[in-house]
């Protein structure tokens, strides 16, 4: 049993990643060799062969099979063994491990944990990351520490004004208190930062065209283990929402994370940010791409730091904890319990 | 007590490497400095100054004793220290050990265990090496892996089909059984593969100019621990050896592997290739010296790979065997038992 | 508590290296981040904030105060935070540690261990680092080795002649016999090495003008844990000082090491020459920087190595001292007391 959440779906790739070239990713600890039948089905096969070991991602397919590079025993789809060299007879214990995998809303998920408890209906989702009425950009960024440092990151956007100044942070992010609730049984936790006559940053400046004071709403679901969703609106000042819930004055972003650990020291930062303005606007694309491409960088810089700091401390170094942080302490609480299938702890106020 | 079999000899280095230059190697984990005496005699010492430990290798000869490159601690080839800085006597424990060597078949061999054992009439020949009658080309290549992975590979070369596909891998090779035959007195494993009217690798048309079918023989000795030699036996399709022995309708390779390990986890991979064909076609050894180092190469690659992922693994990981791995699996018991000093295993079928 | 010595001052730059730009040093495992307000005063804060451990700096001063990169969380010089984001009330135990520091003969001096036990005059002091009768070269490499590997170093310096051979070497330094004395109530070790009718080495020929014999006096003085002199004179032989303390027929070298464990397996080496001659010609200058400099990276080259080689090692791997290792080993036994905190242990004939 590794540290990491279990019985869970974890993003492991877009959809596009996946074709007929063998793609090698690692999810939880466990190496997984992803690739495209002809039918178009994804699979994910254990990334070791049952032999000895070698890494299946370094062979080949041939007729939707996965030839070993090293002695070139054969798998199918489902993880069964259809060939081993030197002998007619295929061992019935030469097989490995088939994950259940779903693509959905851009993502290829695969599921960690036990097979039979697979349930492509709990996935969260993030519809907007390929609807037709939004427009997306994304990409995926590794990063060399714990995943649980990204969580903390974005469940406190304090750091914005901090760490990203100049491009998402602005005085009033960091000022402003936030509220924070928690679903238990859903496994989700709500953060919410609502402001008011506020200075609009360069990102939403340059690419929504409102010039002008705003109104800024940060509405955080974070679906743990694996799924963050930031939905931002953006508002001229004083512009509300109809009674009728028509919010056409408004400009919004549907800003994604899909948070995968790969090992216990290193992460997939899946990122994309969906809007509903400009959407035809390739240059507002391109703007919002290479600049949300920049801020996540400036959290890999950051947190790839930090996890260099944490590798060096003692067990146990202590952590100052203020009101930003209920958020992201309600998340690592969460995350525990799903790590050792605990039960819920209250969340105290901080 | 290291891991490594002790009272055993290794291959250090080539005779050609062992000069007036100081060679520093590392055998099963003892650092040692080779170089040769005015009178020709090769000399090998522990590499840390019994002083600071600091290393003999990164010192100088003069007078075919070796300085001490930081103090000045000055060494015979015995070992034995007749200098020390600022005073005049030479404590008697100043020494350090000087390890029994023996040059033969082209390689410098060095004796791991107690000096007291050591018996040059029991390390295993290869007179193909620098012998009249035969053409070598040889080299070594260090690996980034336990020696062990690269006993497996050799002794099981199904794996010439997927690995080495178009060097020297044709289907038949993963398809024909082996027999092995285990002689523990001697600690000596054979495995052969014998194919007939098989398709002529490129390895071979291009070097013996033998362009139909063949029938190809491999039969391997390895000589645990060091020692690995296949005799490959090329020949037209139905031309067999005479009833007096005589097999010059034939083209014969003598491929050498010594294969030393060097620490847990690195291995120097000393390998040769004689042959009695084409004997001074210059371009011939031309193309096999690139071509087998290709081969070797790649199973560098492949082996610093495997060592990789066995790093990670958790302690007792699961491997599956079959029959082609009887003879991988003769040459760890056979090193097993030489490593602990136990009895002998009988090798069950598998 | 760490394996150094505390309650001790280390150097842990030079002065002209702390300015308005965050300098981050690491001394015995303790991270500290140093600036220079803007009346004067430098300032060593430990470089982790309080909140989730960021290194402060990365952050960035604002009125004097250091705001941290992450999340803004904001430092006096004494170490009081004194703004957190999201809310006015700051907690009381928001605060990391100040470290005292001093500014003497060109060196910031930190303090480690117990900040109420920390006393200025104690220092130890190298007045000729920055005093106007002396002109200095200085620099300051850092090693990736234990500190105490450039201790036994220094006092050591038979070593010149192999280590440093045609820098300051001559076959005398490793041939004259050294007089070792401790006092151990003022934690200094006094080694002296007095070389009559010797080579000049080319770093003192070429920087003094003497050209013939001289006699050559080596007399060091090491303030564990930190401070090493070494009083370097040089005359033409027969050359002495007078009666009435006149030594003008000498040449004067006040070669000073400031040596600070920054990690368990790396230390700062800062390294300086004063001289007393040529004091106005730039080229010596230049000279005595580039050779000395020279002489330092052979000792960093060499320690490095020899830091990989104990790292190998198993624990308690032997030595071999003679004569010339009574001063080092006289070095390493008060490094013992004061980083063990027990009584002396008297010196052993070597």
């Amino acid at each position: 049993m590794s540290g990491f959440a279990q019985d869970q779906w974890y993003v492991a790739a877009y959809t596009q990643e996946v074709g007929t070239e063998l793609l090698a990713r690692t999810v939880c600890g466990e190496p997984i060799v992803f690739y495209r039948k002809s039918t178009g089905e994804v699979i994910g096969l254990f990334d070791r062969c049952a032999h000895r070991r070698y890494p299946l991602s370094e062979g080949h397919l041939s007729d939707d099979q996965l030839v070993c590079g090293y002695h070139g025993f054969t798998y199918d789809g489902t993880g069964v063994c259809t060939y081993v060299p030197g002998q007619k007879r295929v061992p019935r214990t030469a097989r490995v491990i088939s994950y259940p995998v779903a693509e959905l809303d851009s993502f290829v998920w695969v599921w960690i944990g036990d097979p039979a408890n697979a349930d492509v209906t709990t996935i969260p989702r993030a519809p907007w990351m390929d609807h037709e009425n939004w427009t997306t950009v994304s990409g995926m960024e590794p990063l060399d520490a714990r995943y649980g440092l990204l969580i903390d990151n974005l469940l406190d956007l304090s750091h914005e004004t901090y760490l990203h100044g100049g491009y998402i942070g602005t005085p009033e992010v960091a000022e402003t208190p936030t509220t924070t609730e928690v679903d238990e049984a859903a496994s989700v936790v709500y953060v919410s930062r609502r402001m008011t006559d506020v200075e609009c940053p360069s990102f939403y400046a340059r690419s929504t065209g409102i010039t002008g004071r705003i109104d800024r709403w940060q509405d955080i679901e974070y679906h743990a283990p694996c799924l963050y969703l930031l939905h931002s609106r953006i508002a001229p000042t004083g512009v509300a929402p109809g009674a009728d819930g028509d919010d056409s004055g408004a400009a919004h972003a549907e800003i994604v994370y899909a948070v995968t650990p790969s090992t216990e020291t290193t992460t997939m930062d899946f990122w994309g940010v969906a809007r509903d303005f400009a959407r035809d606007d390739v240059s507002v694309s391109e703007f919002l791409f290479s600049n949300n491409r920049e801020v996540v960088m400036q959290d890999v810089v950051a947190l790839n730091l930090l996890e260099k700091v944490i590798a060096t401390e003692p067990d146990g170094y202590q952590e100052l904890s203020i009101n930003i942080d209920t958020g992201g302490l309600a998340g690592r609480r969460m995350l525990q319990r799903l790590t050792e299938g605990v039960a819920p702890i209250p969340v105290p106020t901080a």
